[in-house]
């Protein structure tokens, strides 16, 4: 058997389609057919690390205009643990997402987060951050841990490195990641092919090699010629400079097929957006819009606006004008300052509100200029204004 | 002048009529006819401290059937200061709330939060505890920025004692509480008479006395006597038995008119409510059941359901079975264990939305209970279940 026979068979080619490739760059709109629902990309997806968005109910999700958000299997497989969400009938129905949902693989938060980690050919050995128990986990059990969850995007358990290793260890990492990429495939494989799971999810290989262009090349080649339903680049937005991510973000997207869905995994602030989507990527997801309501400030096309700023005490505006969201529809910003002030949990959950709405609308218009022929030019407006515009 | 030409002249005695008395108690059903709206008694206020009842959007705390919330007028006094909320065009405007607010009079938070305070026949020193700055309030000022909000009931600044004072001391906040009462009186009637004030927010005196009976009856008598739109019942449930409480909540409510509503501060309890109604109070205010969800508890008919248990890990019934708030129509006790544990802000919203849910039902059904004539009934019925459900 060849990886052709199997892409044939099991029709996984009819998870994305492309409808507008644009023709200054490499920016493209689409669509990922996933098991609940279509999603056009490019798509930013919020992330629920422990299957709760923070601060919102899901139908509040849904209704600021998202369908696909990711969820941390990491976390989830520590607390409350696969078996416990599997009994409540998989995750969709555990945490009451009608929606898609990606999971990591949970390889970059062994590297971020635990407490311990040893790799090893055959997996990862990792101490949890939560009560210090040691864990084993390897590319077929993540994989089972992703298909019992039901998630509709999978990833390949992978080794992220910091930008600072050495050649050594990168070329260690992109190896394992390799090697893991092609027992997870055949794991994926052999449960589509069994006849006997029902589960639909796709299963994303991950790109890695550090920021050496000969161990991206190779790991890209390795990546694609398992012809996965999507491809992920991975070890980025670790830590190095925008112009190294910018350099090695381009040069590993062009090695990847443009026929398969590609997902930068970590970026979420509208700068590197632009970047990615400029460089051909479909999907990216990111803590940025949440993490920065929760510490009480908001995304506007301005830039940043900090509402804790004594300056915004008495101002009866809106957040943002013309936006739609709860925040803006009904709060000024003297009210968001004063409860932020005041440590009230409705500050962050309403900047919660409003800077996903942010990112809903500046997805969709990034679509729109794509369709329209001009990203360019947008992503040159927007940027001026988004870098510039408290400055002015 | 005297105070029934007041009453007579500016129509304050429509602002309540009784439309129902239960036969077997001083139980009785009724409507507030109150500036934002009409509210249907007795009656349950949430509180939101800082107008934000916390965790939920004012568009949820409407929804799930509020329409009178109370609001702290010592929070809003220091932080964000009455002059801020003034250039927001008031409370309502500023917190975007159309329904009705209550406010108290700051008199409780002076006595239970304050540094210091210091009492004189002038009014109450007292310092911050937010940063230790000093401040005095009189009667007069304390009208004057329950005004300044826009308060649609109003209360009258009091001295709120321990159970545990001496005698002496009880006498003289009575004494003093009955002499704020007075000059409050008078601002709020100078302010309606002055023809050049669009306030149109409700008095309400408060009853003091401590636990001593010729003392509640002097201050009934006093309070009483200044014919205002409605009376409060302060000083219980401030530490005191349950026997206590229930003894000179019957005491007191026995000395006040029939055609005033009355309104017990701070209990929020089930045994406590039913208690009051049957009493024949018409108010109440309580953090209880929002503080409780915060601590991760629910209320349910069979009592308290503490959902951090490890008994919930598994379990995919939702916390009250036929409840119609969203946390119950989609999430399970598993799910919310789960955000608890994992210190997820979904986890105290979601219980946040359930227990004024409780609430909101729970005084729905003591109104069709009143109106029904099988008040005791239904009291002896949810008391028995609700005091004993988790022991069967």
């Amino acid at each position: 058997m060849n990886s052709t026979n199997h892409t044939t068979n099991d029709g996984i080619h009819d998870l994305f389609s492309v409808s507008t490739n644009d023709r200054e760059s490499a920016a493209r709109c689409g669509t990922l057919n996933l098991p609940h629902g279509k999603i056009e990309t490019p798509v930013f997806m919020p992330v629920g690390t422990q299957s709760s968005v923070k601060g919102l109910l899901h139908r509040d999700v849904s209704d600021i205009g998202f369908s696909l958000i990711l969820s941390n299997t990491y976390h989830l497989f520590l607390r409350p643990g696969i078996e416990v969400i599997q009994r409540c009938g998989g995750l969709h129905r555990f945490c009451a997402w009608d929606g898609n949902i990606l999971t990591d693989s949970g390889g970059y938060q062994v590297f971020s987060l635990a407490a311990f980690r040893k790799i090893s050919d055959d997996g990862v050995t990792f101490r949890s951050h939560i009560d210090g128990q040691t864990f084993h986990l390897t590319p077929e059990t993540v994989f089972a841990i992703q298909r019992d969850l039901g998630s509709d995007v999978q990833m390949a358990l992978d080794v992220c490195t910091a930008p600072d290793v050495s050649r050594k260890e990168a070329e260690s990492a992109c190896r394992i990641t390799t090697a893991w990429a092609r027992r997870a495939a055949a794991s994926w494989r052999a449960d589509r092919e069994s006849g006997t799971s029902s589960y639909r999810g796709a299963l994303f290989g991950i790109v890695q090699g550090n920021f050496y262009e000969d161990l991206r090349t190779r790991s890209a080649e390795d990546i694609c010629e398992l012809d996965l339903p999507g491809i992920a680049i991975g070890g980025l937005s670790v830590g190095e400079s925008p112009e190294q991510f910018e350099h090695f973000l381009k040069f590993t997207t062009q090695k990847l097929p443009s026929h398969t869905p590609r997902y930068v995994m970590g970026i979420g602030t509208p700068d590197y957006i632009f970047a990615a989507v400029e460089a051909g990527i479909d999907m990216f997801d990111c803590v940025f819009p949440t993490r920065t309501a929760r510490t009480g400030a908001a995304m506007v096309p301005d830039g940043r606006l900090v509402l804790t700023h004594a300056k915004h005490t008495d101002s009866t505006i809106p957040i943002e004008d013309g936006c739609p969201c709860i925040a803006c529809r009904s709060y000024s910003r003297a009210y968001i300052r004063h409860l932020l002030k005041a440590d009230e949990m409705l500050g962050p959950i309403l900047l919660t509100f409003h800077n996903l709405t942010f990112m809903a609308r500046l997805l969709e218009s990034i679509r729109a200029s794509i369709r329209a022929g001009r990203f360019l030019l947008f992503k040159r407006e927007f940027l001026h204004r988004y870098l510039t515009g408290h400055r002015r």
